[in-house]
């Protein structure tokens, strides 16, 4: 049997977005799908699923953003019976249109918020905290950029070692970032809802009284309403000249713009980014500044959770090819 | 008295490189002594110091590199009758004539061998290892340059915990790093010349099954004979593809151009680089990698070490002018 044709027996899926796993997905598990790239062909993508996807039963979708499953794509989709979404989020997706089809749904389930997202947030909050502290991406800019051979010399950093360290929101991953900064001897702080009864740390009530006592705030907290700038004004004045700001919660838990005054103004010593206000757009003031560590929301996803989110969609799509339950289904 | 007038009852003080704790020193300083600044005038060293520095008894000099004090040098200072450099070696300084004239040295002492500096090392060691598996730099990069916004994906790196790492040369410092790695859940081993009784951790004698039996090797030992180039092409194939290099030792201590070609053509992962074997000249060809974080020699200055080094020097040059044995001598 030619390739090409034992490629039509494979089960077709259509990928929408497409997911940063897509790559890795396409090459490890081409063998066992036919994978549907729309963005490949000059066409609108209703005609393109009208034209190529009537048989699809599944398809593949990036998490939100900019990528929506909206009831327009579903209608040119006939035979759909599930979509599985790389994300745990699944406000992208038209949940009432779905079910009213009896559409099955999967997500990334929890893992994000298993001990390896966990370790990883842990590790990449204390590498931001080092980088800014120490000036390391700084300093690489400070090489490359040929300054160092022209014999200027690159103006020292802060130590970590010994520093007293605000983290503020003590669950899985402060939990993890707190247990690597006892490695450097810093005195750990934290602000919470709670108290943790079990954690052998500083507890404030207050947030604003933690920035005043320690020389850097770790955000690990989620969004609420109650964490919605909770970082503001007061709590940066606070936290003081020298202080830092490493955020890997989520942008609007920090006053955005009066951090950047901050920054800009010196009323702050830095800070180390992985999400912002607005993503994937940054506001370009922070280009500038040499205070400060920029990532793109990085924190969680490492090479290995790659591998396993990849593994999780594949065993969500073999699941229901082979008429099993799904892995991580999502449920009313 | 005029400002002027006070300034000149000053002890005054020869400035030659100048070191990079100079804008510091006078900064805080310049109350107690008179700075003279070669740099700032339009003449040759030696007239300006014939015109200018003949009732000089002390001068400070940068470490090593460049800028030397040559027996020219000295014949223009006829009233020299101390030399305080800021580096811990002396070799840049004609050390027979200035005994021969009695001249009395002063250096560095022991403060960067310190144990704050130690954890200074400990915490760059550790913010370069996890700058370069989670790319951290690179990620800063990609979203200065408004890549993240264009929806591009930013490829996810590694992570470091529970990673093996492989400590060569389990000193001080090498101490710091392990203690350090601990927190993250990692499996440390090391080689060193003989068996430390007390490290808790995995001993090989041979630093070439060190490599072969861990993802990431972190120099942190003394040039000598014998490392000299001791991280060579068959250290580095046994470390593999995934494997990343720490170096915050020497640059001599790995073989530079090997490693450019196993980082260019993939035989290694990355490496995270604080020293060279030309400083402060880097070969450009690292420059266009993504996938190493580059570091102009600064793992153990900190704020706080220049802040000691500071205190170091005047201590030195106050005990001097007030007949008082000096601080950290370098004797015979």
């Amino acid at each position: 049997m030619a390739a090409e044709e034992q490629a039509k027996e494979l089960p077709q899926i259509l990928i929408l977005g497409p997911p940063s796993i897509f790559p890795y997905l396409e090459s490890q598990f081409s063998n066992r799908f036919l994978f549907l790239k729309p963005w490949l062909y000059n066409l609108p993508l209703t005609q393109f699923l009208t034209s190529y996807a009537q048989s699809t039963q599944a398809l593949l979708i990036r998490g939100g953003g900019n990528t929506q499953l909206t009831s327009t794509i579903i209608d040119c989709l006939p035979s759909l019976k599930l979509v599985v979404t790389s994300s745990v989020g699944v406000d992208h997706l038209d949940f009432p249109e779905l079910r009213r089809r009896g559409v099955a749904i999967a997500n990334a389930g929890n893992l994000f918020s298993e001990d390896t997202a966990d370790m990883a947030g842990g590790g990449v909050a204390v590498g931001l905290l080092i980088d800014v502290l120490r000036k390391i991406s700084a300093g690489d800019r400070f090489v490359r950029q040929g300054l160092w051979s022209k014999k200027e010399d690159f103006p020292p950093g802060l130590k970590l070692s010994g520093k007293r360290i605000g983290i503020v929101g003590l669950g899985k991953i402060g939990s993890e970032v707190a247990k690597r900064l006892e490695g450097f001897g810093c005195k750990i702080s934290y602000n919470s809802r709670t108290k943790k009864s079990m954690a052998p740390y500083s507890y404030y009530p207050n947030v604003y009284e933690l920035a005043a006592n320690t020389e850097a705030l770790i955000i690990c907290c989620a969004l609420t309403k109650e964490t919605y700038h909770l970082i503001n004004k007061e709590v940066m004045l606070a936290l003081g000249k020298d202080g830092v700001i490493v955020n890997i919660g989520r942008g609007l838990i920090i006053d955005e713009k009066e951090m950047i005054r901050c920054l800009t103004q010196g009323e702050i010593g830095g800070a180390g980014l992985d999400v912002f206000e607005n993503e994937p757009n940054v506001p370009e003031e922070l280009f500038n500044l040499d205070n400060v560590v920029l990532s793109p929301h990085a924190a969680v996803m490492t090479y290995e959770s790659k591998v396993e989110l990849s593994k999780l969609v594949v065993n969500n799509l073999e699941a229901f090819f082979s008429n099993k339950p799904l892995v991580s289904p999502v449920v009313d």
